[in-house]
């Protein structure tokens, strides 16, 4: 029953490959397990590298989770450092190898192989680039340079303002560097949804980080001082040192010589137990394509939490066979700390709904970290959508000071579920005053998500989407303080004494702080006939 | 299409009555909407009133969530304080009162009622329970009455070391008061299983806190200094002030004056839609049994959240009547702060499952808050209830200093989602280094727990279920520092080559300090053909 390839061949030593020649112990004494590592490190936590030049992590060397040594030493494995992979005989069943160290080659028999050697950083074929002051940031080396780099500059400009670049920017900015961030699009992190980034980049701005949203960088110049990036709209922004996080590309070209099939942007094809189109080898982590399970579409999620998993069920099916249980996709949960602010997604973004043609319906809520009646309680706003079709959670974006993380678990774990908008809504979450709410802004998505679906709450994403009548039933003194542009301020209390003033031949529009006052007053307005529309998330974020 | 009730009486004004209230406002405009309370404050944070006492609140204002008048401003409503409901006549569809104030009866007719009066502390008939000097906590009043009270003495004595009466040791141990916790169960928070209470209990006790378990209450005595708690056990506990907080008794009089059908524990039994057995009177809230959704039983969960949710659905069934969705049943999601530590559970207990007869396995497995490289990580230590049968989760449990609640969240999540636990093992929950783990807790212990069904891990559930043969894989420094009673050590990296030390006729036991590298071991021996067990969770809550 059990099977026990003698010899299991696993390309790259990191997250996926680690975690695959771990697993792969667990079944099997006898196997003989061989980890090739490019690099001179195993296991390392690539995740924490912007964290070592910062300094929230002083110790480099914590951030070594694994040494050579602790592998062999625990998994009995055979571990193989500076050994680069250079060709795969599918027939033979052999790798060529060749040392890093003096430059011999060799061939490695495998029963099975098991490719993780992941992805790289991209670096664009422009002008320029190949300057010693342009960096990418992928292993401990590359993080050592940095750090050594950035000791002697006092401008650093990071190109692409995704989740590593803002974790760059965020830990440069800690050790006193003027950074600026160049991003194509017009907002940083465009995983999300352009008003769900707003308030980061508020807070990025306060901090001093300068961001050059909606540019692209055609080429990089030598200065006499350092050098300078070029950008697409003509700017020359002269720097000491940039660093390149424009996304990766995976490392298939050993894949692709051998024969192996790969989709439609260089990521190795497996089936749902991480095995290629060759019945002997399989693929995990960041070189591979996975399912979305949420719409059953193709995906690449160049992650740390799926290439761990990955790489034990490719291990699992290597021993276990037909036993063994299926990798059930990546949804993409992603998460970022930009200084006191959290931004994240679980799922689908608006806009990647929108590209693909996907119905759904979305609301945006705010809600409390904690009983607003509790010190210590910051504002979320959760950005929820789903499928007017079956009311089947599609994605959620959440954003703020405080339990950020903990909304895009409940909404992995939902989505992971295939839970509807009204299962939302019932959630029964912990609750204690310093830990959550009665009704957590989950819920509350839940609940107005269901009002829209039944017709309780005809929602206006934005105050740009309102028309001319729009009354504002906020305070009158904080209506005064931050007024919305061409709104009549009827605070709600007065709102049932004062319809006489409103407009009945045309909609009316509300507004409020947070966006649930004027869901109140359109309930009000259209008990009473009117054809009321209420705006989401209220002017809080968009004044 | 629509109903509209002329008339909706609501009797009790705090969480569910007072949701019910405003979620049948927001479907009408013209449904009169009485809100009878028979204390004076509506919709006030019930939750947090042990923290007022303590001072984590200072202004009393905050837990006023809100008055009669903002009711009556934002959502027109007749509120009506300080009046007690006294029967219902049915046929009639009359209320009767009575002003608190003035003594004056009068009866108010309803075309729909809506039952939300709560539940009430319970004072079993003691001798002397009735003395000025033993106090519940329920409302504002009561929370004014213990602040007083305890200003003057240096000594109180808590009876019931539930969710509430560990809140106010904490709290009353915070203004300096010397505190005594009497609990019947040999644990603190009965709620959860013992083992997952131990930290709880050690961190009680090490701020000075008297934990008296295995121990009731007899009586109460005056004494010429304040008054004497005669516990079971024969001691006589000198005290300036009692705190009863044993439980709830649900306030069902009215209702089964009235005829309305009560369950064993005398809750109003209600339908998923909250309708009593009369059509046209719904209960919401403390005072009525509901579903427990994960085995099918009836439940009654006195908790802010399903009360909350309870309401909306009642007065959704109003107004919608067959279009309304049903009230999914509760799970029990429930966590408290003690001092740094926090621990929670959602859904069943292991004590709950045994005495209910249901099959179950359990593992218990150790985790970081966060990325254990990164600084700030906590323990957490989560343990998960599921079906031998088809592998569905039933409960989970967790502890630590930081990240209870968020565990929890996604343990209710799972729930509500009928989730397996191969599903835990492939949550793809938000992961950056300051927020969550490549594999988070959760996922390790759906891996644990796929690893037991699959006969990978063969658990033993404490140190005191291990054989003869233990073997402590540590490393030989923290083994002596900290010996296991009666293990050899043998490091896990020595092991593979002392096999020859262990005897194979009978059963290895392996222990070290989280759980994980014990399971390490156990695998390792497995595979070379011994009958290896693994002690979970390790020595770390056992030594």
């Amino acid at each position: 029953m059990k099977q026990e390839p003698a010899t299991l061949l696993i390309i790259g030593g990191v997250a996926g490959g680690a975690s695959a020649a771990a697993r792969a112990r667990r079944h099997s004494e006898t196997t003989r397990i061989i980890l090739l590592e490019r690099g001179p490190d195993v296991s390392f936590a690539n995740c924490g590298l912007p964290y070592h030049i910062g300094g929230d992590i002083p110790d480099r060397a914590d951030l070594a989770i694994q040494t050579p040594e602790s592998l062999r030493a625990m998994l009995n494995l055979d571990v193989r450092t500076l050994t680069e992979a250079i060709g795969i005989d599918r027939a033979k069943k052999e790798v060529r190898v060749r040392s890093l160290t003096d430059g011999s080659e060799s061939s490695i028999a495998y029963d099975k192989l098991i490719l993780a050697p992941g992805a790289s950083p991209l670096r664009p074929p422009l002008p320029g680039i190949d300057s010693p002051l342009v960096h990418t940031l992928r292993n401990l080396q590359d993080m050592d340079r940095i750090k050594a780099a950035a000791s002697n500059v006092s401008h650093v400009a990071i190109i692409g303002a995704g989740f590593i670049g803002l974790e760059m920017a965020e830990q440069l900015h800690a050790i006193g560097k003027q950074v600026s961030v160049i991003e194509l699009q017009p907002q940083v992190l465009p995983q999300l949804d352009a008003e769900m980034v707003r308030q980061l980049e508020i807070t990025l701005r306060d901090k001093g980080i300068e961001l050059i949203l909606g540019d692209g960088i055609d080429g990089f110049e030598t200065t006499p001082d350092g050098i300078a990036a070029k950008l697409k709209s003509g700017r020359n922004l002269d720097t000491g040192l940039v660093i390149l996080s424009i996304g990766v590309r995976p490392e298939s070209g050993l894949a692709k010589d051998a024969g192996l099939d790969l989709g439609p942007r260089g990521h190795i094809k497996v089936d749902s137990h991480q095995l290629t189109n060759d019945p002997d080898i399989y693929a995990v982590g960041d070189v591979c394509e996975t399912e979305d399970p949420i719409l059953g579409k193709r995906a690449a999620i160049p992650l740390g939490g799926p290439a761990n998993r990955q790489g034990r069920t490719a291990a699992d099916h290597i021993f276990l066979g037909g036993k063994a249980l299926p990798y059930p996709g990546s949804i993409g949960t992603a998460i970022v700390r930009v200084f006191d602010q959290a931004a994240g997604i679980a799922g689908w973004s608006e806009t990647r709904l929108k590209m693909e043609g996907v119905a759904y319906q979305t609301v945006t809520v705010n809600g409390a970290s904690h009983a607003s009646y509790f010190p210590g309680a910051e504002t979320i706003t959760l950005k929820l959508l789903w499928s007017p079709e079956d009311g089947r959670v599609l994605g959620a974006q959440a954003s703020g000071k405080d339990g950020v993380d903990k909304r895009l678990d409940v909404i992995a774990t939902a989505l992971r579920g295939r839970l509807t908008i009204d299962d939302l809504a019932h959630l029964e979450l912990a609750y204690a005053p310093p830990f959550g709410n009665a009704k957590d802004v989950i819920n509350v998505a839940g609940f107005a998500a269901g009002n829209i679906r039944d017709g309780l709450l005809v929602p206006v994403a934005s105050l740009s989407g309102a028309g001319p009548q729009i009354v504002d039933v906020r305070p009158a003194a904080t209506a005064a303080k931050r007024p919305v542009p061409g709104a009549k301020n009827i605070p709600l209390p007065d709102l049932r004494a004062r319809l006489g003033e409103l407009d009945r031949s045309q909609p009316v529009f509300t507004v409020c702080q947070m966006g649930k006052t004027s869901y109140f007053a359109a309930r009000i307005l259209a008990n009473h006939g009117f054809d009321a529309r209420s705006i989401l998330g209220g002017a809080h974020h968009q004044l």
